[in-house]
């Protein structure tokens, strides 16, 4: 069984394995102080072009955005989010758990406008009755694999901003999004327009890892403190550092996440040739064709992914994800057996 | 200005007063340990014919609601509600803060049924990616006025048993839905077919609180430190102690409601009368007349209601809530403006 | 058998009762906007010589504490305490079930003094591996009858600004500390010298309540949406305006107060003449007397108190106290009583 | 320099990350659903023998703490820790942050005896206005290097079981004490003893990881719950999985210990041979020699360590910890330099 059902299936790219080989026995300070992890975050705010960024490692997506939001947030205010959203959908409450809610916007694409939190604000009204609308979260791709135009983002930003909203972007999969077909999005883009971001390592090649970069540090005065108490804070921050710096280094992050789109794109293409159609318009390495159910029973046999949601009696949209360990000649074996 | 805004607007009955006034100057042990609040809650083993169960008086609803929730449920464990619940639209994330997402379950007259559950069931089964279900939380009245019929709750009663789930009856106003014409529940009834619920005094002619019964000891072995803990143990228990036997000690509790009943009747007869309609069929202390707008602006120059939703251009319910304190007089005399 | 357990025996001073009663059935907005509540309000903010302030009423002494500790404070900050105070002693938690851990400091008269908070922060240096001491909890008068000086306060007070401490005073029973046969201090000082502190109700005369004061409004923007959220905001707020506007619209409060302080300090003088000592020095309506335990044995025939530490095989000290509603002559039957 | 801090200043030992590449590109379910985390679970059970145990992998000591205290106890319960215990010292108020209150007791050699417990609950006897002990906290090795016996250990556990206080046990240098000169406890012996303990990774020779054990299932039914909401279940679980495979499927994890322990016996002979004395009595691989303040600092410019504890004017303890990597040959180098 070849598994396309998500992009966290292999380990790590070699360069990562590579380097935690060659500096093993390298004696360095735990709890993130390392020199790698130093260096990693130097890099990053390069990168990024924010030389006042908070930067912090941490090693997954739920606790990114759990840390993320309680550190931010009073209890009695709230986050908004599209009702696809990780955090609302797919983190068994997590925020609730660390004391928020999560106030959901229908959103058929994913996305989220500045009507749509302009809907909840509207039906949060009722001082002192109701919770207080003080975040919006956002993914970039979102759960269903579409992507932020820079106009989209910065309108959202900018009424964020007018509405004393602070922005927060999920980048568990940014990679991808930012080398994306269509995207125009820039990581200095992203620090200019957001509050705070993350930049996914797990789904782009890392063993673990995730860079929350804070575009003020006025935001994050105490992170450190947040991480520690939430369990957050490796002893060996260096796992961490390394991974970063790796990705980072050469382009290899962004080369890794344009495979995975390349490797989708070539999917839907068949997909398309075959005459189906998609749940949502995605360029990044999350897809979701339409397909007969015999075909899909067919296909199950070969291959793992997700059923995502029944169309009809004879169709069903599927969720395929692709990786930077995708291989082409799998790739094409799959398109080969894409149809009845 | 009259209200009919809410059912707190007056103090409490004069005999509570007096009641107080008569006690007041007897020495009594604190912290609920006085000899009124056993009293009290011997009266109400009694009432609801369950001499097992475990009664804990606090100050308010919410206060009530997150108590219970958050003494009965693990941080994964989730409540599920109908939308316009108490605990969804406002409490302020009351029951977030404790650490719980109240799953919302759409429902046009605020009650819930199997099938609702069900639905929300099939929605949270990615086990451990999303919270569980493990308790139900109904309003009798419901937020629109809404009763629930003994057959009704036999069924939710049943399906929630079946299902592990517990079923928490939210009693802010049970005097009224157990004196609505329509009405065939009985306070024993609620203590076979719940698990948990309260009986409103706040809203019924106490100054404050709120009657928690636990119909099994075995769901609150520890409950005393929970109301101490989150602030809700009054040094001066004797004053909610000797309101619940004021009430209850005649029948002073189900007069005082169905007063408030018989009042939001009359008015309704006459919005009838005047050819309007109901967002809601309610036959409890809550009404929802739809009327127009124009009528609206009259009937505001006069008295305090809540807007409650626009129906249309030229239309908008209203909700128009009465007490037992509520007069025959201003009844008329509102019944006397209800027209253009 | 005559209660000298506590402060909270008997109900309310008639004078409340009568004012509950006189204005029962008038009709108010509720949740704290009611007129009353606002008046008593303004009159505070007189008393304490700040129209800055931002008041709040809530039921009781616990809740206070978790309200005004969980707003002020970020989850890994910790609030330093004396090991006798309350929200270290006799809270149940309350403080660290909203997440912050109580860090106590060794102090055998209850008060803490510059030094102590000095050593506590010597203790915790190691960020991030502890948690951030942020806030002074005091008591005045403390757990043990003391009282604080005007200079000592002013030290403390110096001291917390100087390292960005908060100051909270828990004036659960204020009027007995500000009464105090040595007390030198007054409301409008408590506004200069803390940050924040509350006004004791329900040990000084009211049915319940406390007055909580935030010296300045940065301090407390989103309060209401805090008492709301964690159950703490009554829907017939007028219950708690109309008692403290009865207490402080004339000197009603104080005169309880100085009551109280004079019935304990004639039993301290019978104690004192019959050659016993004291545990500590208390000019409040708590007394400590050490007494042979023939004695105490004696006594808890007639009388209901604590028996607060052994002292030696021979003896232990009780704790007294006295209320608004000790009378002169079980003070004197008690007197008499007072021998072996 | 050369680092004696700490256990965790070099990478993971050479065969897991040897074992890591060896799998890299292989596909696996995520979410610690793979083969390899099933593979390691199993093992694990054969050692501890105990089938019916329940093992999660986590990824640092600070978060398997909170996620077993928090998912075994309710709010008003709390943990009772020695007063050096990494709970209370070292973790942020991580366990408060959750709602629980650590009592300490004090403890000159890390450990707690049934007389310390006995004490505790003494002092925890007002119901309800203090929190309910309902857990011991131990570490074996302690935080100052200490080991319990196993009579120690059986007559803790006897007493706990008779009070109905659950027994767990930080294990974060387990192997350290498993293989220290008069330890005569075992594995099988803990899954017996303790209700649930932890098998410290990270500081034995892993990247990180720490096995969680619950010794009955019925302790951790929706722990999977707990473990993703909390934000500590990783995506690529393997990365656990693989490492605990590999430090048990030899006797590695127990020869990494052995080597870590026989360092610091050799550091510490060299102290006792230059006539200085220790804090504690330690077997393990931390040692806390008490050394003139003038070697301190010679010792300073070549090593890094923790300085502990200032005993008098001229001396203090210093904290020197070895690990599986120390090598021979530093350690000859420490001895010769260990001398004014």
């Amino acid at each position: 069984m070849y598994n396309f059902k998500n992009d966290y299936s292999e380990g790590a790219h070699p360069a990562i394995l590579a380097k935690l080989l060659a500096t093993n026995l390298e004696q360095h300070i735990g709890y993130g102080e390392d020199d790698y992890s130093a260096q990693a975050k130097a890099l990053l705010k390069q990168k990024i072009q924010n030389p006042e960024a908070a930067i912090y490692f941490v090693s997954g997506g739920t606790q990114a955005n759990l840390l993320v939001i309680s550190s931010l947030l009073r209890l009695h205010e709230a986050v908004i989010s599209a009702n696809t959203g990780h955090i609302f959908a797919h983190e068994t409450g997590a925020i609730e758990a660390v004391g928020h809610r999560v106030i959901t916007a229908s959103s058929p694409n994913g996305k989220l406008q500045p009507t749509d939190i302009e809907q909840v604000q509207k039906a949060y009204l009722l001082r002192p009755h109701v919770v207080k609308p003080r975040m919006v979260y956002i993914s970039n791709p979102t759960e269903v694999g579409t992507i932020y135009t820079k106009q989209e983002l910065s309108e959202l930003s900018a009424y964020c901003r007018a509405q004393n909203l602070l922005l927060f972007m999920d980048g568990a999969r940014l990679g991808h999004a930012l080398t994306a077909v269509g995207n125009d999005l820039t990581l200095p883009d992203l620090a200019k327009l957001t509050d705070v971001f993350y930049i996914g390592g797990t789904k782009n090649g890392a063993l673990l890892g995730e860079a929350i970069v804070f575009n003020s540090p006025d935001l994050a005065p105490d992170f450190d403190y947040v991480l520690k108490q939430k369990g957050a804070l490796l002893a060996k921050g260096r796992v961490l550092g390394i991974q970063f710096l790796t990705l980072f280094e050469s382009d290899l992050y962004f080369e890794l996440a344009a495979h995975a789109n390349q490797m989708a794109a070539k999917i839907a293409q068949a997909v398309t040739a075959q005459g189906y159609s998609f749940l949502t318009h995605s360029t990044t390495n999350q897809i979701f064709p339409i397909l007969p159910k015999t075909l899909i029973t067919k296909l199950s046999q070969k291959y793992l992914f997700f059923e995502w949601k029944e169309i009809d009696e004879h169709r069903s949209a599927v969720r395929l994800i692709t990786s930077w360990a995708t291989s082409e000649a799998k790739v094409a074996e799959f398109i080969a057996d894409l149809k009845l």
